[in-house]
């Protein structure tokens, strides 16, 4: 049978990667709304349009997604496309990427009946496939019939994929009204919830889907609909972890850790296993939190968040250090080349950190946001939009082209095609991070900078902005209040960690009279009656910096990082001087002392501002017949490696690298001696 | 059919680890015969020959790898035990390890019968699975019996586990006379030598094994045998690569440089892939160069160890930077946590550098077969000879019981149970590495210092000497010579390269007198009319020494390490004073201006000296709410990281590690700011 849309369309709601509907703990409120019109993220977002998300029903079909809805709707038995049980998260991701589009009002009309088109063709297959019992799921359905359903969920991703139904029903939901999509998902919860319960329900299949996803989908659906039985079933869900899948093995997938069941989650002192996973979790735990109230369950996402910054995080934003079971590492190790840093795992970062913003109404955790945003999750699409990486190192040597091959790093599609469409969606929706408005209905809070507008329901009414800017290229940010409300209203600003020091504002062209500006924890507040046409304008300290990690940080250990900015900045081989025969990249060493510069570049890479800084290079070792065999010498020698000539390097936004070649990269520069 | 055993019993030839017999183009002969009666090597050959063979056949008889003679005897053609391949290497490792435990003149009388008797048992099981061609592989015969045989050369294994049969009854037939095995070799070798053979031969099986062996084990038969036919055909296999395997890809096993099948050996420029199948396939390639005198062959198999060096091992000797393929890495990727170091890779670089010292006569190489042997190799068993490492790290992380279980590191036996006999039979065969003597026959050659007998044939006849030593704990050597043969002869000792600017040497209790003694390139010369009697002390310079890597390495930039003599020490966890809650040895700092004492621990791991140190203890960082978040700091502010109260350290030597748990252990000690 097929589900039938329902002609009742409700008024959209806002905006926001978390519903703005009931968040009854939360200290700041995602009814904000905000546009990107142009600059950096506006560029980024038009490629997102124009190239990514249009090519996704493509690739979907080459990769035999759409014919499993079509297999599973004629109830076929074999045939099944793809290798994994959730071949049909990659286009429940297309549909909510597709769906936020759609909310955007820089979509133009055809480009909006183009995906309004094939949101609805997709649907109808959807819909086509679903069972009687709201059960959708192409591969128990095709592949493995046998199979009882919910009785394979260490590995069986049924509740992940449904999360990203989910997901993708309350973002088109929320952004045209329809409930073409929304239907078949709440009949799919409904039979989830069916089939599990809380304890004492009596409820059959006792156990916890082995990838969460399904958490924040049900706090997002109970949201959208209004049923707090869905937020019920998530705390169930996160509630399960600890023993749940019975595991008991010390190694890889036979390792509770690597689900996040080795303990339950409010006793967790680490973040640990598969990134992607225990990120998930944690945003649909913060989630939970955030409707129930639990400072047990509070605490613990807290406490987790500042372990895995703490000792578990890339420069980047970037999580992850094991290629081994795509999985966090022991504290501290961060390997530079080996950084697996899953585009998925930068994701899923942002959004249990947002949701942290949400809870707290800490700055920090937008600080992350925006360092992941730039970073460790923009890397992980070409600046053409059409390729993308999965893993993302900080360090790639002179030699790995020679044993690895010189084939492009970035490709148009995975077998496992998890980062994809998750970075079309991130993208589609990435203005929902921008601003939100505080639950006393007092502040108006400014996280992340764009060229655009930000809007939203004070106490005394409907506020608004226009914003101007050229960040990250540039530092300034020019605020003009276009709608006032009827009573004084704080408008909060975030200052980068990297700018604490360093920073201006005005308002109305002069320092802020007394009492207007207070600046503490990240957030400037400017407190004061508000008319239109007021224009703020923040100053960011946007010198370029070298940066260092933690002492224990093996890996990086006598190295420095470029940063400007959000903008973590690395070194391609090809941008810098042609170095002798035989060496590279390996041999040069940062002249920390010399200081850096910086080149508007805005020919390079979509137009960059590249920092410039001193190198020494190492004269490669003689590996003649008379030289020291032996590479290893005693310290008591005193005598450092011979510095060499200086050189000038070129070090360009982490972001943009491997547009070009294949070769040798580095984020991490070993300080001359 | 059976192999019926000769009773044609040639006399023992010498001793060597590579035959004695004819190697037209060595500089050095492996004429010399050793003894090893006590102190440091004899008391770890103890254990290996009373606790480690010993418990062999127990092994193999659990593993299944007899009862796969057994069915390959019936004809059987199910019930093969075992993953791989190349089970029955595993047994023809032991009889190797078991026939060279015979020449061992302390081997008593029961172990003596006993290892007979099991040989003659192996034997017996090996000649009746042999088939009438003279294949012997109970895979095929028993697995594989539809597949015709050398036709799936890239992972069968036939002719590496050929080699391996090879090579035991090389070591049985020289240390017994017995050609129980020999004749079992042989009939293999003959059927391999008219199934593959040198271009135009018309033969069929145009390839290469994936793995090397063969090459090695061929060129031992023809020196035992006197047969170059069989030099001949290790020259065809070594000079096969290149192309033989018909790889194209550039991932893993699909990749040509995983077999060194990309380029003919006497191109390569860099030793790349599988380290044990590279490190095989050159002590090969040294083996034929060493024969037919090759110049290209020899200046490659030079070169490649030489930028293998250089670039690409451990500080223990070991390498293979790559679990991903158990490979070589790129130059200057050595990571210390994730070192696979391979006991089996480190076994077969002793191999291939002796083979370089025989062909060169250079010192470095026994440098290196040193450092690996007291570091690399001994390492892979644990002091009590009855559990082994397959990979060794030279760095474990305080969190890595609580991630990976505090399970014993160490095990009775593997799946792919490579190592234990590897160990095994170079233990046994350790005596031949010690001493040689020149291709002219007028200097007999030390290599490496234990107590015991060196005698050698000179052009003179027969010279001999005693050796006394508590080496490497102590760096005196005292060397009596106790036969001079007829004419003047050069007694030349190693000098190993940390010991290069610091020994003395006495002859009879003084200076030598003038042009006596000449070093130069790590060997020194004492040239004179010997008289029984006359005693040689070398003193070598065994004070503690912390050591540097190439600064280009960056797992262990600004990081030192502690060696004394051969010995590289490492710090285990459990040897510090207790550290504050929640840290570890990832906080220590060593200062390397407060220098390095030493301790005799007679009591400690077999009797040990260990090298105390000043270390500062980092504080943890403070993870509170008004912390900073966020751990990358601002190269600029300038302020190192705390370096906390001074603590002492106590480091032990590597080869001792994980004896006693399963905790924290660093070889690189990150150097205080």
């Amino acid at each position: 049978m097929t589900a039938v849309p329902s002609a009742k369309t409700p008024a959209p709601s806002p905006a926001g990667p978390v519903h703005p509907g009931p968040a009854a703990h939360a200290a700041l409120r995602a009814t904000a709304r905000a546009t990107v019109t142009a600059g950096f993220w506006a560029e980024r977002r038009r490629v997102n349009a124009e190239v990514s998300i249009p090519q996704g029903p493509q690739r979907l079909a080459e990769a035999g997604n759409l014919e499993n809805f079509r297999l599973a709707a004629a109830r076929a038995t074999e045939g099944f496309q793809g290798a994994f049980p959730f071949q049909d998260s990659d286009v429940h991701k297309w549909l909510e990427a597709a769906a936020w589009q759609l909310g955007d009002p820089a979509t133009d009309t055809e480009s909006r009946d183009e995906l309004t088109s094939r949101i609805t063709e997709f649907a109808g297959l959807l819909a086509d496939a679903q069972e009687d019992s709201g059960y959708l799921n192409t591969y128990y359905q095709v592949a493995k019939p046998e199979v009882p359903h919910f009785t394979e969920l260490k590995w069986g991703h049924e509740l992940y994929t449904a999360g990203h139904l989910i997901q993708a029903a309350v973002a088109h939901h929320r952004t045209t009204g329809s409930r073409e999509l929304l239907d078949i998902a709440v009949r799919f919860a409904d039979h989830i919830g069916e089939s599990f319960g809380p304890e004492g329900s009596g409820r059959p299949h006792d156990s916890v889907d082995g990838h969460p996803e399904i958490e924040t989908a049900l706090v997002e659906l109970a949201r959208e609909t209004g049923e707090s039985r869905y937020t019920e079933l998530a705390a169930y869900f996160v509630d399960r972890h600890g023993g749940a899948l019975g595991l008991t093995g010390d190694k890889g997938f036979d390792r509770p850790g690597y689900f996040q069941d080795h303990m339950p989650v409010r006793e967790a002192e680490a973040v640990t296993g598969h990134a992607v996973r225990q990120l998930y979790l944690l945003a649909g735990a913060a989630d939970v939190a955030t409707e129930t109230g639990d400072p047990a369950l509070r605490a613990a996402v807290e406490r987790l968040w500042t372990e895995m910054v703490a000792r578990q995080t890339y420069l980047t934003g970037g999580v992850g250090a094991h290629h081994s079971d795509e999985a966090f590492g022991q504290p501290y190790e961060l390997p530079a080349d080996r950084s697996y840093c899953e585009t998925c795992a930068a994701i899923a970062s942002v959004q249990f950190a947002w949701r942290l913003a949400l809870l707290t109404g800490e700055a920090k955790y937008s600080d992350l946001v925006e360092r992941t945003l730039y970073n460790g999750v923009l890397c992980g699409v070409s600046l053409s939009g059409d390729r993308y990486l999965y893993d993302n190192p900080l360090h790639v040597r002179d030699g790995h082209a020679d044993q690895e091959g010189d084939k492009p790093r970035r490709v148009p599609w995975f077998r496992c095609a998890c980062c994809p469409p998750n970075l079309m969606r991130l993208l589609a929706s990435l203005p929902h991070y921008l601003a939100t408005a505080s639950a006393d209905g007092g502040a108006l809070q400014v996280h992340q900078y764009a060229t655009g507008t930000v809007a939203a329901p004070l106490a005394g009414g409907e506020v608004a902005l226009r914003v101007e800017t050229d960040y990250p290229r540039q530092g300034r940010i020019a605020l003009t209040v276009t709608g006032t409300g009827e009573e004084p209203w704080t408008l909060t600003l975030r200052v980068p960690h990297w700018s604490a020091d360093a920073w201006t504002v005005t308002v109305n062209g002069a320092e802020p009279a007394a009492g207007v500006a207070e600046f503490a924890d990240g957030w400037l507040r400017l407190d004061r009656a508000w008319t239109e046409g007021d224009t703020v304008v923040l100053d960011l300290d946007l010198a370029p910096r070298f940066t260092l990690a933690d002492p224990r940080v093996d890996a990086v250990r006598g190295c420095a990082a470029i940063e400007r900015g959000p903008l973590v900045h690395c070194v391609e081989a090809l941008d810098q001087p042609a170095p002798p025969a035989g060496s590279g990249l390996d041999d040069l060493a940062v002249d920390l002392a010399a200081g850096l510069g910086t080149v508007d570049r805005p020919e390079l890479l979509g137009g960059v501002t590249t920092v410039t800084a001193t190198a020494r290079r190492r004269p490669r070792p003689d590996t003649g017949a008379s030289a020291p065999w032996w590479p290893y010498r005693p310290a008591t020698a005193g005598t450092p490696a011979p510095a060499g000539d200086p050189v000038t390097l070129t070090a360009i936004p982490y972001y943009a690298w491997a547009n070009r070649d294949n070769g040798a990269m580095r984020v991490f520069l070993p300080i001359a001696e």
